[in-house]
């Protein structure tokens, strides 16, 4: 079987977002999977998703604090200024951190370890809605 | 549907390269692929693929720009130096980029957002031709 | 065809280690595929997988040299402290380096670059056995 939707997640500020509810209930026939892979694709070059600890607050609020160090806004040797100095570090983040999660599926669910979830990186200061498309592919648990 | 090929891209300079037209060029069978996944997977450790803006050329030189202050050629802790200064960091950036990307298709073509592009980030002074392993898979669009 | 395994990486020290051979091993099925993908998922979020050379033991050293300055240890203005100074560091890593790789299968093996290898980023001081999850889908050799 093969699926393929987009779901829209709604506007999120800048940071790091724990998103694994919201993009889930957006493919309820994961169900019917017995063993497949999902795979998470954010069309956009300014926000990315990556998979970490789904407990701590905290650990979302480091993630925002080591990334503004890195890559920080305005840094004086951008050239590309134009969009605003959140714009060019939101590029690169969005490379470091990727734009898709492969995940693998099995009995009708993301077979994610305890502490893995799904982030969500808004890495501008407006992103708005962030639109995800997301495949899903494996063996039917209604196959014969 | 499966499909495997190696796709060569000609020699670029060091740097972030714009290379989605010629990687699609090497697999016309995509027009074929009603709905999918695209695996490119770049077959060396000094050279990566990441998806990002394609419509700014100075998005692209702010690349180059922030990976080389981030990972410097000739850092003085680095043992590995036998294959010149650039050689070591190349092998870092590919890891912090990626050696691949999985990209959805729909109605025979790669379903990006409408700013990405895939970039071929050439990290060696002289990497030469590289070579990117096309794998496809999905439902024909001439299936009954 | 469809396979999904979970494979046990024995507790490797904190650092970045060669195992290809390891994950293959656990998947003696893979001989079988003709042409096809495998996935390889680790189930923590303060460990990683990544693609980088396989032959000089200096560059794994260098890797480790480059990513604890990048994100050091008890860096101050992290909060997220209570598992201790290297706990916050390594979900950063994590995310830098990623969680799950793809790769292509050809002839029954794992097609990568000469030079490529699989390896475990161990993020943690201690962080003990890890389970990294095969998921292999492909055409079957032995299909008519």
């Amino acid at each position: 079987m093969w699926l393929q939707r987009d779901v829209t997640l709604r506007a999120h500020p800048r940071g790091f977002h724990l998103v694994t509810d919201e993009v889930v209930s957006g493919v309820p026939e994961l169900d019917d999977v017995e063993v497949g892979l999902a795979h998470l694709f954010i069309r956009h070059t300014s926000a990315a998703l990556t998979l970490n600890e789904n407990a701590s607050p905290d650990v979302r609020r480091d993630f925002a604090a080591w990334f503004d160090r890195a890559v920080p806004d305005g840094a004086p040797f951008f050239e590309h200024t134009l969009e605003g100095p959140d714009d060019m570090p939101a590029h690169i983040k969005a490379s470091l951190l990727g734009s898709s999660l492969s995940l693998p599926v099995r009995d009708g669910r993301l077979a994610l370890g305890t502490w893995q979830g799904v982030y969500l990186c808004e890495l501008r200061d407006r992103g708005g809605e962030r639109t995800v498309t997301v495949t899903v592919q494996g063996q039917s648990r209604s196959d014969p």
